[in-house]
């Protein structure tokens, strides 16, 4: 059985991006640059741009770039085939040997079309991969790194491979059959799963999430090469409005002035401690003199592991924490970042990160753990829950990305709110760990006051009781839906 | 029991480097640098230094410097405590919690206070740690980046961290009880042994042999600091000579005015094939417009597995191969490289070739499958043979590094000779594996002629000769002394 909890969100006015009619120059002058007037409604969670419209964005990388941190590379990647060259782009990937795209590999040709993985522009040959697996990075043209933390690589197995022969060109097929895109002057290579795994995560032990979903039934093979997407990758699913791409948030960060943009990738419900966190990043930001810090909230929308709370009910529990007030709507934006989830922590944190400065973030808040887990095996954190903002820090290709390591946010039981942890006095700090709010909502129970705004832990307490009403037996396999 | 192949090569004359007498500034012009001008015998096995001038190679770092190529970070490491200071920091070291040395971590103290990993100047404390272990390289003062692909740490247990305490310094104390350094302004972390294993290897299978040997005995703490050593480190196995310090090896590169030199790492016998890469190498330095390119034959001489040829028995070989002139001494420096084998492939040559340059090698050559060995429990190569090769030439703080792919060599039936493999006529060739010559060995056959010289192969049939007289069930025993 599927989930859905709908998002009663009314989109009562639509953001018009009409960049044709602001064509400007790669050498606009930033400080003066043209803007796209759209109609805006305050909210931020009601930020849509029409789907024709998606296609004038996407074809247009070189018209609009924030000024305030350079996409990796220089230029945002755009692999959308232009409209008028659909039809043909179209007739050429029908002809061509065919590749079958699971969920997930659809998630990262979605990644890559629209810049996110900027400058890698396709699934990676070896080259990349390696760099990648080693380095956590690559080497551009100008001997200059950029970061790339993760492989993102597409696996075929023997058959598929057989089939391809000595084509240079394949065809793209999603999971619904349909024709996605075309992989060009391709190159087929070893894929070594158990270095990759190893090299990744750090550990092979069973039981990591991506590890048993993607590589372990995926084929021997790696096929890289250059993308192009057809059409702008949709999920209709009720969540595409917020999927914007790196170029529509940066016009968007534009639009707003915005003069410092603080990143907050999380795959969890909102808290009070998380909202004290960003408010107290933008308070930060603003006693450094920036005029206009935009907070871009910015959840994991691609695969996570079958007990992390589904998209659609985080997304429904943000809304929520905006409409309460906790968060400022008028200087937050909501959006969804379309990747998959690798829980391979202080790898992974640098992927989340770099994939914000492409979409025009200069400063990223990193916590304790993240993108972490426990150990597959044993009884203990996967990862060192320092190592991931220390990795951070340090990471080749991030040295323009400025790093806010969080402050420890607990439950205050005199003050009865989430603060700041105070050592002097740690004895009234109460440390709410995602398990223990799944306890409390799965018992039908209410968190401490001020720790989550009535709204939002509503949406959560309605999740976990329609979890409750299936048979217990089957709770595993409904959460894997 | 313990096999000891005494060496027979006399040592007629030694090379005598009187430093003090050619003291120049640092700021020499490196082109007209003043030399030392030693006593030379033309086997390049007998350059032997005194004991008591190694300490004033060692104690004077800055005073010549080959114009090749940099160490990393500019200066080469030396962290042998001058002679006039060592009874105080003798004492000083004796007063402090003290740490026990394994015999490989002696071999790091000898790698790291002669400067083959500069510009690291002693154990990694976890900010050079996880650089090393995510990034394969350090960031050093000025933004670059410098190569360091494995982490050179030392363990200790729980007891022995709580008998640090809180002390910022630690006593270094040998295998054999005494004293070898100090290690300062020390930082104690977790060894978090699965992750350094899996993203060290590649893989945590059971049977590597470092980690066998060395990390799964070893402590659950890391301690970090900068060392400083006593005495030089010896080992008093009658190969000590063959051990230059990587000033050592630049000041006769600059004695022998090579304006070319390129490195040869083997952990192997040196066969017919290896050495007409060698003099292949020669000829194209020559054609590429040197003038006096040398070779630096570099045996590896710290911990090897229990089945590779032991390090004297290697060193005879090597001698062998030079007495019968099939690689030419007075173009040859044969010496000791210091380090342990991690058998680590692609994460391994990064090292093999970092430290090399901080020897002053300029041209290194990289074959199939360097660092390479089996899987431990499936029936493949660990790595992938390509794989080495590739990483090498893309990997961050090599760029100043002439990387030089082998071709590979196999015996030619027809030709009766090592040769280049020419694949339109690939039923000529016959590939002789390790596996295959210790065969030859063990049985008393001869290998095809051509494969080795007389002499050098006479050096390893009395080794596996001496190994076959043990009782055959003792024998894993016996490899492993």
């Amino acid at each position: 059985m599927s989930l859905t909890i709908k998002l009663h969100i009314a989109t009562h006015l639509n953001l018009n991006l009409n960049l044709h009619a602001n064509k400007v120059s790669t050498s606009t002058n930033y400080n003066t640059k043209i803007r796209p007037k759209p109609i805006y409604n305050p909210n931020p969670l009601i930020f849509k741009a029409h789907t024709p419209t998606m296609h004038a964005v996407h074809s247009s990388s070189r018209l609009i770039k924030s000024s305030l941190i350079e996409p990796d590379g220089g230029a945002l990647v755009d692999l959308v085939v232009p409209e008028s060259e659909r039809a043909s782009k179209a007739l050429k990937a029908d002809s061509l040997p065919k590749v079958k795209l699971t969920q997930i590999d659809l998630e990262w040709v979605h990644v890559i079309s629209e810049g996110w993985a900027s400058p890698l522009r396709g699934f990676m040959r070896e080259d990349e991969y390696l760099q990648s697996l080693h380095f956590n990075s690559l080497r551009i043209k100008d001997g200059s790194l950029v970061n790339m933390s993760l492989p993102i690589v597409l696996a075929i197995d023997e058959e598929t491979k057989g089939r391809i022969g000595s084509s240079s060109n394949v065809g793209l097929v999603g999971p619904n059959g349909g024709l996605v895109g075309i992989l060009q002057s391709i190159e087929i290579y070893k894929h070594h799963k158990e270095e990759r795994i190893a090299r990744t995560w750090g550990t092979t032990a069973p039981g990591l999430p991506y590890v048993e979903e993607v590589i372990t039934p995926a084929g021997n093979w790696l096929v890289g090469g250059d993308l192009e997407v057809l059409t702008p990758i949709k999920y209709n699913d009720g969540l595409d409005n917020y999927r914007f791409s790196p170029q529509q948030l940066r016009q968007e960060f534009d639009r707003r002035q915005a003069d410092a943009v603080f990143a907050f990738q999380l795959r969890n419900p909102v808290h009070n401690g998380h909202a004290l966190l960003m408010n107290d990043t933008r308070k930060r930001l603003l006693e450094m003199g920036y005029k206009n810090p935009i907070l871009l909230l910015h959840p994991l929308g691609g695969f996570t592991k079958a007990d992390d709370v589904p998209l659609d009910v985080r997304m429904e529990q943000h809304s929520k924490v905006l409409e309460d007030g906790v968060l400022d709507p008028e200087t937050t934006i909501v959006a969804i970042f379309p990747s998959p989830m690798h829980y391979a922590g202080p790898t992974e944190v640098q992927w989340h990160a770099k994939a914000r400065i492409n979409a025009g973030a200069n400063f990223y808040i990193v916590g304790r753990d993240p993108a972490g887990m426990g150990h597959p095996t044993e009884k203990r954190d996967l990862y060192d829950p320092d190592h991931g903002k220390k990795v951070l820090s340090m990471a080749p290709g991030l040295e323009k990305l400025n790093i806010l390591p969080f402050r420890v946010a607990a439950y205050d039981t005199v003050e009865k709110k989430m603060a700041f942890f105070d050592p002097s006095r740690a004895q009234d700090f109460l440390f709410i760990s995602g398990t223990k709010m799944r306890t409390f909502a799965r018992n039908g129970e209410s968190p401490p006051d001020g720790f989550m705004c009535p709204g939002g832990w509503n949406v959560l307490a309605k999740y976990y009781e329609s979890l409750q009403a299936e048979e217990p037996a089957k709770q595993q396999a409904v959460l894997s839906t």
